[in-house]
């Protein structure tokens, strides 16, 4: 039977809650945002009692569906205002639907800044103190959380940046080898979740049984082995991102002309090939590392790495593009070992690799810290570990340093710093910066995938033309692609072969013994995005929010485009939704 | 003949404009909010070359009208996002008028952080080098600033907070001594000045006529000799405010268990005798400064004042009850020296006093300072004027600091830090903090004058009943007044005296050869809110920013009151403009 569990960080009690009917049917990112719209608030302050941190494992999460390993993490985010689903991998999402957990909704705040570990398993709800946890980073946290309770728990927490509830923190999730390599990054919910004095949740579903209940166990064995299938058939799922990770993108992008340099100056990187998924897998071979490995268990893409330093220690993993991008050619770093180093920094610390790259950009463009200079970014991050109030500013992300600085040129939308695509050069995913109810963010519709990889058609990512619908439609799809728990790297597959989407739908049909069809899932997804906006028009939130930084009417090269939509057009995305 | 004066910091070129049909017949406020509304992008970043910085003396600026010698800055807020309009005293506003000058707008960006001084007079408009102000406080500016141009100029300027552009920063304005005493404190227009480069402004009307234009001079006389008259006999602006200063209000809004003391955790303060007014004169009596001056010449109110320290030493003027509470009730500082020295640094580094003295009370809340502890507050505020980053997050304003330190307890509005009176014990002040298009702020409608001082009827300020009418009604009347130049605190006997608005009615039809009648004035000030509501819509805000933070709802002692406005109550109060 799949409950709700409260957990009431006031008086560190818990609950459970059977399904209610609001909340029926619905998993991942779908029950996180609903929850939030139905519970919290839409103007408190992120950080007061009143706000909720929700963890939601998706609707196929802990079955055998390859790659159905993701949880969102959700709440009003203390980055930007609005509402947040922020999805992780790692072990925690599994195991909580192993517990039959549907959802954990963080509630309260105690009274004092104290923090807690929480360890759930099949015994039950237990909060035990945090002291011998608190002040360390996520490295040894999680060490420590595996001595205590064991190699096999799902784990995830909060390094200095969430205990000083920045705006930046994140939340790390434990990989398959116990590291915090994974990251609910964007949208500070680390700070949520240090406002809730919850240092760490540590999952245990030993005991549990080897299967979760499954109405019709053969049609889902049957459609599982097509999903596989169709994920290591595509050149995407199957080749390039087993081979070179995300990083695969530098070199993609840059040729592109679409790689923001130098805070979003030019689109191209004169060290972008240093930088490259390419250069990362020579040196992963030369020092040790490992090319390939799943965040969770089930993961046939195998996106993620070991990265050695030049010694042949271990270094960090979870080596992605996007934060290769915001470490390094944004900030025009253009060594990867500086760029793994503050990785490595991020994961430890519990700072958002995106917002916090964005971030030392923005201090570049004050004359804080030289443009490019590694050791500097390096030392910077450093304080935020520290009673430095240098490491507070950078903590809090790329708008706040920019007010520290007075710097206007500060490439955010509604408070959050813009990842590694020039919405110049690809235009479509200007338009999810401006529109997302989650701020800039480029995973709420990865117009990237057709725009530039050519997956589900092709557009010209310098054209205006057809970019309002593939935002809207993407947006729409990974709406109700991350109800599911499925990993969105599956999108390649599922926009280039017709038989995914009836796959999916297949197995949670299987799954859960119901009849739905692929134009529920779009209405899934549309239902999704609507609960979103509502919270965010309840928060204040208007189409003028809806808008990218004046300096991107600057022309960019090496295409010299600019962004011009004009309000009325980007207004158009959430057009009928 | 009148003109609007351009200064364009881009390239250090000017231009004059005759009058536009869009700003004909406006002063002040209203011309500055209009100019704001047709002019600055709402979605603008405050701090980028689209903003603009307007400042606009008063219809009646420059005529003999007692107390007619304010000004309204105006821009969008590099603090609230708002539109905001600043009114200040000083000399600037009475010797532009004499210029013939209705507006100067403040536009465009220097390339690189330089800085100008701008020099105006009937010889015209000369762009000087700053380099010998630059990093320098306001006292010394202006000192230099005598030394180079004549005691008879006017001066605004900067501070380093200014400078480096800090939300917090104000415009301060040279008194009748030369000290910068008035402030253009609230939202962080300083920052916007720095933004633009200009570090002061010097204004020498000497060699105009004596008089400016007058369409009816013996009706005017009458009008404002009548004008005078009420002032002088009504006992606010008679004899409260000149025997003790604003200050006299610290006995007052403690008695009415409505000063906001220690974070708004209360609502009387133990040490409020020693941060009196009565306190404080007692102290200049002993110590040789003075008990009364007027800001601008033409005023018969004085409610300004020169305090020296304990060797009799000057230590600062203009020493108001708002800085006075926040600077002490609101940190429980109990010295009435230290809190006048932390007036002198605000008026030096160039720093909005409510704003500053808020914020220092959110560090308190976050454990930075213990509280009352007078001297770490001064070595706090001196860091602003350092390369100390903890200057430059006090120095970014109350929501800034709480942001750093983690605090959800933030007494904001809009981003703008509450002023001296909780809103649970003065609920109409409550009203006009939620609702006003400027964002937490007293003077845009200040029913404390009704609630507390029985001025224009009688209401009970612990009661809902007539509060939103009254709010709504002094926020126009406010908006009018701000219009004509005329210093708010003839309010109260505008508000008990039924000749005073004909009086002002008259002077402004004998000035300009008009037939204004009162319901014109009423109508104009809905105007002006008008367009500061609809660029305030522009910009992205809504009825869900019109709303006090949720600590509110805790009572406060001694009357055990609580926020109880509804959303829907709240938004009752710009009903019908």
């Amino acid at each position: 039977m799949s409950r709700i569990l409260r957990l009431n960080m006031t008086d560190n009690s818990f609950d459970w809650e059977a399904e209610l009917a609001a909340y029926a049917g619905l998993g991942g990112r779908g029950l996180s945002s609903r929850i939030i719209r139905h519970e919290v608030p839409p103007t408190c302050h992120p950080l007061s009692a009143a706000n909720k941190l929700i963890l939601a494992p998706g609707l196929l999460t802990g079955t055998a569906a390859a790659n159905s390993g993701r949880i969102s993490v959700g709440g009003k985010s203390p980055l930007t205002g609005t509402i947040k689903e922020s999805n992780a991998g790692g072990l925690v999402s599994r195991k909580l639907a192993r517990l039959g957990i549907r959802a954990i909704i963080v509630e309260g705040q105690p009274a004092a800044r104290n923090f807690s570990v929480v360890r759930l398993s099949q015994e039950g709800v237990e909060f035990l103190p945090a002291a011998e946890y608190v002040g360390r980073g996520n490295y040894d946290t999680m060490a420590q959380l595996r001595a205590n309770f064991g190699e096999h728990v799902g784990m995830m927490s909060i390094g200095p940046a969430g205990e000083k509830r920045l705006a930046a923190a994140s939340i790390q999730f434990g990989d398959q080898q116990g590291r915090p390599s994974r990251a609910a990054g964007r949208g500070g919910l680390g700070a949520l979740m240090g406002s809730k004095g919850l240092k760490a949740l540590v999952v245990d579903e030993r005991g549990t049984p080897p299967q979760l209940p499954m109405a019709d166990p053969e049609k889902f064995k049957a459609a599982a082995r097509q999903w596989a299938h169709l994920l290591v058939n595509h050149p995407v799922s199957g080749q390039a991102l087993p081979t070179y990770g995300t990083a695969v993108l530098i070199n993609i992008v840059n040729d592109a002309g679409a790689l923001p340099t130098q805070n979003f100056r030019r689109g191209q990187f004169e060290g972008a090939v240093d930088l490259s998924g390419e250069k990362m897998v020579e040196l992963i071979k030369q020092r040790g590392g490992k090319t390939k490995e799943g965040c969770h268990p089930g993961c046939v893409i195998q996106c993620s790495q070991t990265y050695h330093d030049a010694s042949g220690k271990y270094l960090t993993s979870g080596f992605e593009y996007e934060s290769i991008w915001a470490l390094g050619a944004h900030t025009t770093i253009r060594e990867l070992d500086y760029i793994a180093q503050l990785d490595r920094l991020c994961d430890d610390l519990g700072l958002d690799t995106i917002e916090t790259g964005v971030a030392l950009g923005v201090m570049m463009e004050g004359g804080l810290i030289a443009w490019g200079d590694g050791p500097a970014a390096i030392d910077m991050v450093k304080k935020v570990a520290r009673d430095d109030p240098w490491g507070l500013i950078l903590g809090n992300g790329s708008a706040y340093v920019g007010q520290a600085l007075g710097v206007s040129r500060v490439p955010v939308v509604k408070g959050q710093g813009l990842p590694a695509y020039d919405p110049r050069a690809e235009k479509g995913i200007g338009l999810t910066y401006a529109t997302s109810p989650m701020g800039g963010d480029h995973t709420a519709g990865y117009t990237v995938a057709t725009n530039i990889l050519g997956c589900g058609g092709k557009t010209d990512p310098l054209q205006k033309a057809g970019q309002i619908e593939l935002s809207r439609n993407l947006q729409v799809a990974t709406a109700a692609i991350d109800c599911t728990g499925i990993c969105l790297f599956t999108a390649f597959a599922v926009l280039d072969n017709p038989d995914a989407l009836p796959c999916i739908v297949d197995m949670i049909n299987a799954r859960y013994g119901l009849g739905l069809r692929a134009d529920d899932i779009v209405a899934l997804g549309q239902q999704v995005l609507q609960d979103e906006r509502q919270f965010n028009r309840d928060a204040g939130f208007t189409p003028a929010h809806d808008r990218l930084p004046e300096f991107f009417k600057e022309k960019l090269a090496p295409h010299n485009v600019t962004w011009d939509f004009t309000d009325a057009e980007i207004d158009q995305v959430f057009k009928g939704i």
